[in-house]
C-alpha cells in the first residue's frame, strides 16, 4: 500500500516521519515546495509536483493542513489523479459541515474519504500516540487502519463523515477548560510561593492530573511559551465551537473566555505562541 | 515498625486496608466505634479504647479525618500517648495553618508532625496509588517513608510543616476548574448527539485527556453521582481556598463559579453527590 501525504507542518512532518519509518510513505506535496523538498530528500520518498499526481501514484492520501478553505482547495485539486478505491483521509481541524462537502466532493469519482482529526500535541505526533477521532464508513476505517495505526496510538470510528470534527470540537472546547484550570491553579501556587515544579509532579499523580499540566506546566511557568499548540489556531477553533454551541442555543462560559483571553495575547503579539501563554495572563 | 490509624471513611478504610496487607497496621480508630470494630475483625488488628492509647501501641500514626476542627481534636487526644519519636502523619484535607498548630501541639511533647493530603480518589486510595504532597522535615519523611509507600504511587516533600496543605488547596483549585472543563465539553458533546462513551475514550487519549475526563466521564454521563469526592467537602475546601487567594490579592474565577454551583447542587439537596453532579446544572 502506497500512502502520499500533503502539509508538513508541525503536526504533518512528524507523521510523515512515523509512516516513512515502516516503510509506507510513497511522496509527499507541500504549498511550500521547498518544505517538501527536504523532507523527501530527508525520509527518501517521492515529491509530487502536484496533489493530483501525489493521488495517481498512492492509495491512500493523508492530509495535514491549517483551515477549511485549504481542506477543499486540496480536495479539489486531488480529484484528477483519484479513482476507485482510492482513500482520502483528511486529520486537519475543521467544520463538520467542510468534511462532509470533501466527501461529496470525492464520491463522485470513486474515492472514499475519512474525516480524521487527531490530539495529542505535536509530542503525539512525534512518538505516534495521537488519539485520533474518525467520522467515515467503517470498512473504509479499516482499508486504511493499518496506515493509521503507524501515527495513531487510539483510533475510534464516531459515526458518519463529520462526527470526527464534531468531536475534535469537544476536545479544542475541553482544551480551553483544562487551560484555564491549570493556569488559574499554577497562578495560585505561584502566589503561595511553592515550589512549581514539584507542585506540577505531584498534581500530575492524582485526580487533578492532566496531560495540559505534565507537559506544559513545566514550560509555562519557566515563561516559556514555544509551540505546541499555536494559540491564534485554537482561537480561530474555539470561534467555530462558539457558533456551534449558540446554533444549539448552548453557552460554553469557559471557551468564550478563554477566546476573548487569546484576543488580548494576539493584539499583544503573542498570537504564535503556545496555548499555555494563557498564563501571561495569569497575575 | 507498628502503624495506627485513625478514621476509617472513604479514604481512611481502603488505606487500613493496604497497610494491613504488608503487615504494618497494628490498630485502628474510629469516631464511630462500631466502624472501628468491624474493620479491627476483618483486617485482624487490634481495636485502640481512644487515640491515646492508639499512640502509646504506635510508632506512627496515621489520621484521616474530615474537618480542622476535627484534626486539632484528634492531635490533643493522641498526646497522653505520644513520645520521642513517634510519628503523627494527617493525610486530612486541611488549612496550611491547622497543620502548623498540630506540628507545635506535638512538638513539645517530642513528636514529629508531617501533614500529608493525598489525591487521586477513592480508586488512587484502594490500589495503593495515592499522590502525597507533605509538609515538614525531610529526616521525618524518610523514616515514615516505608509507611506511606504502602498507600501512595508519588510522595513529594514541597517543604516546611503546612505546605503540603498549600499543595493540595492548589489540588483542589484545579480540581473544580477540570470538573467545569470536562462537564461544558462533555454537555457540548451531548448537544452534538455525539456516542458519549466514545467521545470520552478518545478524548482521553489525546491533549485534553486528564484523569477527571477518564474516572468520571462514563459515570456522570450515564447520571450516576454516587461519591467519589462528596460536592459538599470540595465546597468546604475551595471555601478556603477562595479566602486564602484573597489574603494575596488573587483572584479564582473557575474557583468562584465552582462555588456557587456548588451551593445550588447542595440547597437542591445533592451535597453527599460526586462533584461529578457539576454535571447536572450543564443544559
Amino acid at each position: 500500500m502506497r500512502v502520499g501525504l500533503i502539509g508538513l507542518g508541525a503536526m504533518g512532518e512528524p507523521m510523515a516521519h512515523n509512516l516513512a519509518s515502516t516503510g509506507l510513505l510513497y511522496a509527499v506535496w507541500n504549498r511550500t515546495p521547498e518544505k517538501a523538498w527536504v523532507v523527501a530528500q530527508e525520509l527518501n520518498v517521492l515529491q509530487a509536483d502536484s496533489p493530483s499526481q501525489l493521488a495517481e501514484w498512492c492509495d491512500v492520501v493523508i492530509t495535514c493542513v491549517s483551515a477549511d478553505k485549504d481542506v477543499l482547495e486540496v480536495i479539489w485539486a486531488l480529484i484528477p489523479g483519484l479513482g476507485p478505491g482510492k482513500i482520502v483521509v483528511d486529520t486537519s481541524t475543521v467544520s463538520s459541515a467542510t468534511a462532509i462537502t470533501a466527501s461529496k466532493m470525492l464520491e463522485d469519482h470513486g474515492a472514499n474519504f475519512l474525516d480524521a482529526p487527531v490530539s495529542g500535541g505535536v509530542e503525539g505526533a512525534k512518538n505516534a500516540m495521537l488519539a485520533m477521532m474518525v467520522g467515515g464508513d467503517e470498512d473504509v476505517l479499516e482499508r486504511a487502519r493499518q496506515v493509521l495505526e503507524q501515527v495513531s496510538a487510539r483510533i475510534v470510528l464516531m459515526g458518519p463523515v463529520g462526527s470526527g470534527q464534531g468531536t475534535k470540537a469537544v476536545n479544542q472546547v475541553m482544551a480551553a477548560g483544562i487551560n484555564q484550570a491549570v493556569t488559574e491553579a499554577l497562578a495560585f501556587a505561584h502566589e503561595l510561593n511553592l515550589p512549581m515544579d514539584k507542585v506540577i509532579d505531584v498534581i500530575s499523580g492524582g485526580a487533578a492530573g492532566n496531560w495540559f499540566l505534565e507537559h506544559r506546566g513545566p514550560s509555562m511557568t519557566h515563561a516559556q511559551f514555544n509551540p505546541g499548540f499555536k494559540l491564534e489556531l485554537h482561537h480561530k477553533d474555539l470561534t467555530i465551537c462558539k457558533r456551534m454551541a449558540e446554533e444549539k442555543g448552548l453557552q460554553l462560559p469557559l471557551t468564550e473566555q478563554t477566546i476573548k483571553d487569546y484576543q488580548v495575547l494576539m493584539n499583544e503579539g503573542f498570537g504564535q505562541e503556545d496555548i499555555s501563554a494563557l498564563y501571561r495572563l495569569k497575575p
